[in-house]
């Protein structure tokens, strides 16, 4: 189990579409020879929790899930403070980073999620 | 217990208020099904710490606590260097964040606080 | 065994030559007393992984490796997300950085790299 | 002990002095009740280490040490990779940062340091 207790995606970007949109980006990696299905749920300081959002990440690949694209159950409100949960039936590494390399100017973060024994 | 060795609230900041305000925040999360009564001591350089301030995340909710709001038993004074210590009754995950994300220009960071066994 | 889940080399740079070029670098330091060798490999989202990239790293020596710079077996392509896994036959620690900080307006971030087991 | 695996200070700075200098940081918090006596190792690319450095964090104190202000037994050279090692008689949490968010065109990063059993 993974969390990533900060997220925050703001309602206003800067630079071209899509690859300037701001976004919120988990990336997790899947080295071993088992496809892993992750459920993702998103925390909110006012409302219950939302969730599951599914998500299947092929043996021996990496995958980039931006938050901004989750819909199923529901989109994630903009400028909204949010935490999440991830859970995999193998193991996996999650790594959340706010990404906008390709501007100079723009500012991007980058943290290991925090593991946590199921 | 979790330990965020590095603070600092500049004295100046930029662009609008109250979203472009300089800050320091600490992302709180509480996965469990009990409400998380929480004591943050703060340390400075060269004086006795200062604590607890006491704060409460609900059950299966997220908390940003920006510790420029910080008022009881004191405000934390601008431009000093501090480190915080956060103990809590039940199981939380703790993030530090310097987050200014609705200005490109505008650095953030990002890090999972140090977990201490208790 | 270390993980670094998220990686990503823009096409584009900004700024003078070679310093200025947009780079992901991962620091290693082998605090040992005998020389570290290390093998990278490089994880996609639509093939098998890559690798692996060979590394010494000398007793009681840092050494920062661009991933730019890996050429065998095959250069890391642009404008594509990865992930990369680092073994070592001796104690290593590994640190992710994407790094420029010679130039106030350029964004870095760096996270150490996730410990496993192997 | 705890390892910095990145290190680097650029040999130009932007901003007033000196706050503005670009400096690497490590934060330290001793939130004990004895004064903890650290010492820290530089590792280079090309050459033996050097150290210690010797710092004390006095009880229930929080200090913030700058490399560029590291003097015995020598300065550490500018515009050259490093990593360092930092050991303690006591337990302390060190937190690496890159510091300047008086501008808010400055770049920073933090990362806790990678703690490693001694």
């Amino acid at each position: 189990m993974w969390v990533i207790a900060e997220g925050y995606i703001p309602a206003e970007s800067h630079g071209p579409e899509p690859q300037m949109t701001s976004h919120e980006t988990v990336c997790l990696l899947n080295a071993g020879d088992r496809d892993a299905h992750l459920e993702i749920t998103i925390y909110y300081s006012n409302r219950e929790p939302v969730g599951p959002y599914k998500i299947t990440v092929a043996a021996r690949r990496t995958r980039h899930v931006r938050f901004n694209d989750l819909r199923d159950p529901e989109t994630i409100p903009r400028d909204t403070d949010f935490s999440s949960v991830i859970r995999s039936d193998v193991p996996v590494v999650a790594q959340h980073t706010r990404l906008d390399s390709r501007q100079a100017e723009n500012a991007l973060l980058s943290t290991i999620a925090y593991p946590v024994a199921a």
